[in-house]
This record gives C-alpha cells, sequence and structure tokens, in this order.
C-alpha cells in the first residue's frame, strides 16, 4: 500500500474535521505541522510523534513531506501554497481556495512552476453521493442537465467565529465559507461552464455582520440552471429533509435546537468568541478527540437537498443512496457505507501524489467556484446578472 | 345563515376541484350554470335541478344568480368578468386572472364601474396555512420578513391538457397555470410589492411545448427576497416535504408514481388527450363524484413546501400546522382540520358580496401576480432582471 507523508498547516476546525480521515486512512502518515497555537502543537507532537512547529517555512522544509494540508484561515492559503510549491511539496487546500482571483492565479503558476499538484478540499464536492451522482449523469442514462435546484439550511453563522470570519472584507461569511461548497457541488452535477450568475445576499444580524445566507440561480453553457439557497441563521434547518442525517453523516438530535445560539449567548466579546472556537479545536480544552464510529452506522457526509433534474430523470444523492426518479419507475441506488469518511480526498490526493493522475479539483477548476462565489457577492450589490468568465 | 347565489361558468375540472367546496359549505346555493359541453350541462341540472346554459350571457341574465365562478379556460376569463358585471353579477374568477395586464385592467375597470366585487380564486394563497402565517408574520413577533423559498415539484405537465394549456402564446405552461399560485402565496407572505424578478424557464419536452419548470428570485420592496422552483416533469416529487399530503390534502400512495406519464401515453392525438381531460371531469365518462370525506383526516390544501425566514424566526406552513422556528424553540401550531375544503374563498366571496368587505385576493392584487409571471417569461427570453411596476 502506498502511504503519503503528510504535513498539516493549521491544526483548527478544519483539521479536527479531517482527522478521523487521516486516523482511519492507513494510506495517511501525518509526520509535521505547524500553527501558531502552542497547545496544538504539543497535542500533534504527542500524539503522533512528530515535530510541529510555529510557521509553515519550517513545515516545508521537512524533506519527508510530499504534500501539505493547508487548513489555515482563509487570508494565508495563497502564501501557504506557494510555500509549500516553493519546496516542492503538493498542495491540498481547503476551501475557500483564496480570497480573490489573483490569488488563486499565483496559486496555479506556483503550483505548476513547481510541478506539484494542487488540490482544493475537502470540499463536499468530494462526497460519494455527489460524485456518483455525476457518473449516472454521464452515463447519458437520464439525457442532459436541465435544471439544479440545492438549499441547505444550518446555524452556521451562530457556530463561534474568529473575527475575520464575521467581516466579508476579509473572507467572511457564507458566500466564501459556504457557497463554496454548495457551488462546487452544482458546478460538478451540471457538467458544463456556468456563464451567469444572478445571486441576493442576506446579511441580517447586526452583532454578526456578513452574509448568513444568499440565494442564487447560475446558468450553464449546455442550457442548464440551477437555484441555489443558503441560510445559515439557525432557524429552520434542512437536515429534517435529509432524513436527520447531519452534514458530517451523523444522526441528529431533536434536541439540539437553538443550541448553537444559546452556547454563543454566553460569549461576551469577539477574544472570547475566537478562544470559545480555539478551545473546541485540537488542543483545546473543549476538544474531544473522533471516536471511532461503527462503520456500519456511517453514512457519507453532505451538504443539504440536492436535486438534478435531467431529461428523462431526476436523481438526487442522499448520504446513504442515490433516488433515481425515472420517467417510469423510482429507484434507489444504495451506497455502501463509507469505512473511512471523507477517503474521497485521499483518493484523489494519492492519485495525483504516486499517480500523477490530473485531479478534478485542482486550482482551475477551484478557481472557478471562487469566481462565481464572488460573482454572487457582485450580483447582490449591483443587482444584475454578472458574466461568468467573460 | 347568509347563502350566495352562484352561477357556474365552466364545468371542468376546475368546477370539479371546486365542488366538494359547493357541497360542503351549506352558504353557497347553485342556481345556473353555462358550458359547451352537453354532458355537463345535463349532468348539472340532474344534479342542482337548476338551468344549464351554452352561453354565458343566458347565466348572466338570471336575475338570481348574485356571482358567477368563471371557471372557464382563462382565455375566456376576460370576456366572461366583463359579461358578468355587466349583467351586475360579482366575479370569482379562476386563476390566472387573464392572460395580458391590458384585459385585467379591463377586468378591474368593468367590475368597478358595474359596481360589482371581483375575487380571482381559487388559488393556493386562500389556504389557511398561508394566511394564517402571514397573520402571524404581521403580529412583528419574528421581525421582517427577509428571504422566503418556495418549491414545488409535480406531474403538472402530463396531466391531460386541452391543446391551448401547451402552448405558451395561448396561455399554456406552469408559469400561466402554476406560478400564479406560488407567486401569490409568496407575495403575500412577503407582505410587501415586488419590485424585481429574474427567471429562468424549462421547456423541455417536445411533445408538450411550453413551460414544465421555471425557477425564479423575487425582490421585495421591504428588502425580502425569494426563490421560487417548480418542476412539473413527473420525477420528484415534493410532496415528500410534506408528509406525503398532496396538493388538495389527501394522502398520496407511493404506489402512484409514473401514473401520470403512464396514462398519458396510451393517448395518439391532441383531441384525443382533450376528451380524456373532458372525461376526467364533470359529466364525463371517468368522472368520478366527490366522495364526503371524514371531516378528522382532512388536512389544507397546499402548494409545496415554503419556508419564510423572518429576522428573528421561521415560519413553516404546512397542510396540518405552522412550524416556527424561533430563536430558541421550535414550536407546531397546530391548525384545526378544515370542515369545508377551500371555505376560505367563499368566506372572501360572502363578504364581499355580502358584507362589502374589500377582499384580499381582488383584481388589482391578482393583476399584480399576473404581472411577474409575465415578467418571469420576459426574463427568462431577455436573460436579464425585469422591473415590476417601475
Ligand atoms: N471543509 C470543511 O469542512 C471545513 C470546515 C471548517 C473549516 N474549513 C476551512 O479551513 C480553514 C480554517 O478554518 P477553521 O474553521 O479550521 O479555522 P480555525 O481557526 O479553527 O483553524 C485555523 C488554524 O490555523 C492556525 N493558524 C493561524 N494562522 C496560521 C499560520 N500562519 N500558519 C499555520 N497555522 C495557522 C490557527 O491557530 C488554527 O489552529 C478555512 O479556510 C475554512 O474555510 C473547512
Ligand atoms: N385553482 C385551481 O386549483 C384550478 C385547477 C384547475 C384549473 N384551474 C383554472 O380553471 C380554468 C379552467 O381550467 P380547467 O382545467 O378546469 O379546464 P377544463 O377544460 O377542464 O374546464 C373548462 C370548462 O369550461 C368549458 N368552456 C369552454 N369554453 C367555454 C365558454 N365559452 N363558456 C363557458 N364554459 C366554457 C369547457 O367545456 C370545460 O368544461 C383555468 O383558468 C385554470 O387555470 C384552476
Amino acid at each position: 500500500m502506498e502511504t503519503l507523508k503528510l504535513g498539516i498547516a493549521g491544526l483548527g476546525r478544519a483539521f479536527s474535521l479531517m482527522l478521523p480521515t487521516f486516523l482511519a486512512d492507513a494510506r495517511v502518515q501525518l509526520v509535521g505541522a505547524c500553527d501558531p497555537r502552542a497547545r496544538a502543537r504539543a497535542q500533534f507532537e504527542a500524539d503522533f510523534s512528530a515535530p510541529a512547529f510555529d510557521d509553515i517555512e519550517a513545515l516545508a522544509r521537512m524533506p519527508e513531506v510530499e504534500a501539505i494540508y493547508i487548513a489555515s484561515p482563509h487570508q494565508f492559503h495563497a502564501a501557504h501554497a506557494r510555500i509549500a510549491a516553493r519546496h516542492g511539496k503538493h498542495v491540498l487546500v481547503e476551501k475557500p481556495m483564496a480570497l480573490s482571483l489573483a490569488e488563486c492565479d499565483d496559486m496555479i503558476d506556483a503550483c505548476r512552476d513547481a510541478n506539484v499538484h494542487l488540490i482544493v478540499g475537502h470540499c463536499h464536492s468530494f462526497d460519494t453521493p455527489y460524485l456518483r451522482t455525476r457518473e449516472l449523469i454521464a452515463s447519458g442514462a437520464y439525457g442532459d442537465v436541465r435544471m439544479i435546484q440545492a438549499l441547505n439550511y444550518t446555524d452556521y453563522l451562530f457556530r463561534p467565529r474568529r473575527p475575520e470570519e464575521l467581516k466579508t472584507e476579509e473572507g467572511g461569511g457564507a458566500v466564501f465559507s459556504q457557497a463554496a461548497h454548495q457551488v462546487d457541488i452544482v458546478r460538478l452535477l451540471a457538467g458544463s461552464r456556468a456563464t451567469r450568475v444572478r445571486a441576493a445576499v442576506g446579511n441580517w444580524d447586526a452583532a454578526r455582520p456578513t452574509e448568513g445566507a444568499y440565494s442564487a440561480m447560475l446558468w450553464f453553457e449546455n442550457g442548464a440552471f440551477a437555484t441555489l439557497a443558503y441560510n445559515g441563521y439557525a432557524h429552520f434547518d434542512s437536515d429534517e429533509w435529509t432524513g436527520w442525517i447531519g452534514e458530517m453523516g451523523q444522526t441528529r438530535s431533536a434536541d439540539e435546537y437553538g443550541n448553537a445560539r444559546r452556547k454563543l449567548s454566553h460569549v461576551a466579546s469577539k477574544e472570547e468568541e475566537a478562544a470559545m472556537k480555539a478551545a473546541g479545536t485540537y488542543g483545546g480544552d473543549a476538544y474531544a478527540p473522533p471516536s471511532p464510529t461503527k462503520a456500519d452506522a456511517r453514512r457519507h457526509q453532505h451538504f443539504g437537498p440536492v436535486i438534478v433534474s435531467c431529461e428523462r430523470g431526476a436523481l438526487r444523492p442522499l448520504p446513504d443512496g442515490i433516488v433515481v426518479y425515472g420517467d417510469e419507475r423510482r429507484e434507489r441506488i444504495e451506497l455502501e457505507a463509507p469505512a473511512v469518511p471523507r477517503a474521497e480526498v485521499i483518493d484523489e490526493l494519492i492519485a495525483a501524489v504516486h499517480g500523477d493522475i490530473a485531479p478534478l479539483h485542482d486550482g482551475v477548476w477551484a478557481r472557478g467556484t471562487l469566481e462565481i462565489c464572488l460573482a454572487m457577492l457582485r450580483s447582490g450589490a449591483e443587482q444584475r446578472d454578472v458574466l461568468i468568465g467573460g
């Protein structure tokens, strides 16, 4: 079996969410990390008997590191990718790829020049139900994609945040963080280049003054159009329409209602809130290490209900199957429970690093998603269609 | 008790759907009708011991008729309303109000000049769950409306049709027939004037070449925005998200899948299809008279999932209740089962005719909905925002 020697830049929430993958996937070996938080470094060194630095340069210099998973805050993605590439390391960088298209271009160039792969993820467009739906569409069995509807109602805005996560001009808000998933999924399923965007954004809570919601329409070169809606104000929860299976594939409980707002209501300042966020991630006081989940209870992750209407049928990816609504019959394709959550990210990374197989979620692809997210913000502000890639 | 003496213009499907109301609501007395179909007239005369004419003029001349329910095809609504008004009859006209704004203006003027009320319905915006949700919003308890999402996936396009129902230029398709409901509901809940529309329409079946689907965004003067999606291609069915309660409040069965397409597949021509439609309505061979439904099993009607996100909570009207997603708690307001389906239409009609109370669903209101529907078609064709009432 091929193992991949991975370095980690940023040991926060994103890392905590990937850790079950890294622990369960025998192909991955964590060989180093960096993070300004001393407690996270200490925890990493204890858990993995590997060095943790306060700076990415030192990590990138480690000869054994083959690839770096960049899970630092958005605003560092571009610089960190450049540093990794300069040291000849392949890059797996969290969504959103960066904050501007210029940064994306930089990252793409840097990785191309260094002859390393650039993959943007985890993103929920890696989730097997979406990838399998894409294959079903590509099979041609249902004809062309005509209309896509994606929606997601969550408590996004009331999860504890760093201050910059609540400032749009610094990459905060649901368009940068959540549309990065939803737009990526919709593009993947549309199977065609997006040509225009019309959107409205919602920024409705004076105490958390960034986008907590959006609605958007996308048009694609193949004639398909899509409707996207996201609302993170912790009211209606669309997991109700996914059998109360949560974003991480977990079983949701009805008594969770209001928890996010309630927890946050005890926080008195931005600093306290940031500390609360850090405390809940790797190395923090309130951090709960991943417990091995029973494989049979495990479902795929998801990002809210998605319906793809094709000429001769509709497809609906779910955490444990895909419902196919044909002209004559409704069928359900069962999906095997994942042995390792998010293994799809590792599959794509190892295929690129060891097999030199061009990744689906490469820099050019992810730049396209950021372009649409930026166009959504612009469309909302300027009240008009924004053309893509024009 | 005040009874209302009602004449019926058009004894087809719309009438068949209102008949349970007319039979169960002791306030309504059917005193005459008109329809070119002889069998429908014979059935009406037998059922109600009242005359049925082949022409609306004769019906409108009946002195005992107080109001006429115009349930003829779209293209006759304007002329029929004018005739009714000329004879001093109040008008209840089916949705869509008419095919053009000029026709709407005519109808409004004619009814105003004749000093009769003009109500447009049945429309699902009469359904108690939406009206009660509107009241909850108006109470101010949840703050301003911010975002509305409405969606509906049905078998609309595969129900048997008259030829003109499949020609957009003659008022066919989902925008004229189905957005008439959905836009009306969304406007009512937004509680503010719509200012702009962006839409995409889907016309994807060469054998049924009219809109079978659409997506739209609406913006309102109060800053709220809405996302609407409709798909009538008989694949995914959104009644799944309404507890498998159908549009008419009925319990749906899982074995219905594919029925609409299957039935239609036996039809060889447009004429056969129109005959099939007529056969299923009042007086037709395949017509099933309304069976008295057990009141306790009855739920309100609906037009697909609707979520209204307000500043301090979201509201979700359902056929048997309204779920209120507050900042702290999720609650369910139970709605009493309706004793008479669509009694809300009769309430509004009698209040207008006997109490001279201005109806909510009057001509000016319904004109506003048609304006948006026409703007949706235009936005789809011209690929841009269309301003409303500008
Ligand atoms: N795919 C997902 O499911 C998912 C989930 C959460 C976050 N994310 C993404 O991950 C990224 C990080 O977000 P987060 O929520 O984990 O934030 P976080 O604050 O929890 O974690 C960021 C970590 O990076 C560290 N850090 C800060 N500056 C650094 C630097 N210069 N070098 C190295 N490390 C540094 C912080 O100390 C912290 O431990 C964001 O881009 C976010 O969009 C993705
Ligand atoms: N609110 C609802 O739930 C609902 C449901 C169905 C239809 N409708 C509306 O009702 C109207 C009729 O549609 P439908 O589906 O019932 O069609 P339909 O063809 O079933 O019924 C129309 C009836 O009008 C008769 N008719 C035709 N020309 C006439 C004339 N000049 N004068 C009098 N009667 C005439 C026809 O013979 C037929 O019996 C449409 O505007 C439609 O949008 C509303």
